[in-house]
């Protein structure tokens, strides 16, 4: 299940039925574990940072797709699923079941919790803290500096169940709350309040995101998504959001 | 003509004259036509649906730069020409002399008519429909859900000889009418007339395109743009464009 | 310090301590200078153009890093220093300690001074001239093409010490000048004035860009940038930067 053409530094720790593929290379400081697929072509566990003697750590069960390339000294837990090649520098703390669609870039020193799923070429900036269940659209960038170039950096913070739609732009320091959604193509330039639809550039905000209908017949409201949308989680988050909707 | 270190799995249907570059694949479920070149590092025909039968088809005389990635279940006619790192998913079903930029995502389910030019990292949602002789620059995105997370997905069109400017988003179900130009930089959220120019966040008509004028010293309307923009298109095509000009 | 399993064309000019990662391709028409290192997976030097006899050069102490493309016909200084996944074409004239971010695609014929430095995933169109100093954040895209698509092309002008923040497009023969910010997430349609902010879509001029204050606790004006940023630059030039706001 390793191709003859992967090159495995020695002192790489490979779990039990874990598939390598073609030209790819996998670091000595790189922890894989078991049932992790690693398609062609990508780099995992490149060690960059003289004296950095964290290691890269792959949870269980998860599929890296082809020409990707991770640093050492991050951290993803369980089931991580990338697209083509992504990018990952040091420094990312990421919880379990993290999807990042092809093409996204995390330049590192970032917090990632659970169930986060980007899409493609998402830009995340060191000093981001995203929250569980957070989802991040097309071409969005997450920044952290606030008069650029200078030595202050202002992470930005997704909190959970926030949704940032394609190529909205997130300035340093700004805090997108529990629950909200940010229209496409919008400048994020001061915190949100929770729940609410903030749009435009600047962004401002327009509504209580429950006021938005699902274009499905039903017209129900289309935010909380966690209402309607259950798609690749387990049965028993599920079961909770039912249970949180149902009177 | 296929380098010694190409991958080439048995089954894969090669035509004649065909280059294949060093440290790509070519999967087996694929149809190579006649004069194609695969330059280095590519993966060609990745089968990763189990159960879909459906082949990768790439036309006579095309050209695939390097690093680039097509799964299996997509259809190109002849004289497709790539830039370096292009991913093509499942389900594109396009026309001949297709021309797509380095990087650019087709995120597969769409269908492209003949003559479309796609510059660098354009991303194209699934059930985009894009007709003839249309125009896409760099970092335009084609979106589809119109309340992320849904499950619910409606496909932008975008119509002949349509030409969308760099780093425009176009939004879910919305229709970019014939010959219509969209600005730089513009979200578009509702349906175009023919014709027009459409600009800003969010879209308003602001002309006629054919008032735009050609800063080359003529001042002749710079739209439609085939009055006078021809590199690249056979003679039979442009002879009827000039007829149309013509009075 | 060159992989075996790297292709390496004959003629190709190789200096003294160069490091030349796995399966990367180095063509003929190429000067690499001393010390330079070429990371994996890396195509140094592909020769596209017919009759084109121009090598590229790389300068000394360069660090390209994997997965990137150049193309021949383009000069670098010293000490140029890439992310991953560059992608570089024909006819750049560029000086040295030039830094290139991750996914950024240089389209050729343009101008680069000393001292650039470039983010992830920056597109640079034909005919740009980007002076010394010179400042750009994630996804910013320079164009050249008023009315697309054309044959008239007129480039972008970014004089010294101007910065260009996250997603901004610069409008074709725009000039931003010395020392002016422009915004995350602007559409700049005219030339600036200097040392200024501008922003918005499109953009407008916002104040001198000395009244927007440092949040490092001084609020001392944090531009001109050169007056507090001096990572990365050479003592010599620091020292005349620190002589400049010195009274």
């Amino acid at each position: 299940m390793i191709h003859p053409t992967a090159i495995i530094e020695p002192g790489a720790k490979i779990g039990s039925n874990v598939s390598i593929g073609a030209y790819s290379f996998v670091g000595a400081n790189t922890v894989i574990g078991d049932g992790v697929t690693i398609q062609n072509g990508c780099e995992i566990g490149i060690h960059s940072v003289p004296g950095n003697d964290r290691p890269l750590v792959i949870g269980d069960g998860s599929m890296i797709r082809s020409m990707s390339i991770f640093y050492t000294g991050s951290s993803f837990g369980n089931r991580l699923v990338t697209g083509h090649r992504v990018t990952v520098r040091e420094g990312v703390e990421a919880g379990q079941n993290l999807q990042l669609g092809t093409l996204t870039d995390l330049q590192g020193d970032c917090t990632i919790g659970d169930y986060v799923r980007m899409h493609s070429n998402v830009h995340i900036g060191k000093r981001s803290r995203i929250g569980n269940f957070v989802w991040i659209f097309p071409y969005v960038v997450l920044t952290n500096d606030p008069h650029p170039p200078s030595d202050v950096m202002k992470g930005v913070v997704l909190e959970d169940f926030a949704a940032v739609s394609t190529m909205a732009v997130i300035l340093p320091g700004v805090v997108v709350k529990k629950g909200t959604l940010v229209g496409a193509h919008s400048l994020v330039s001061k915190s949100t309040n929770e729940d609410v639809l903030v749009a435009g550039n600047p962004a401002k905000e327009i509504c209580p995101a429950a006021k938005i209908r699902l274009q499905d017949g039903t017209r129900e409201p289309a935010y909380p998504w966690r209402r309607h949308f259950h798609r690749g989680y387990p049965v028993d988050v599920v079961n909770d959001w039912k249970a949180e909707f149902e009177v």
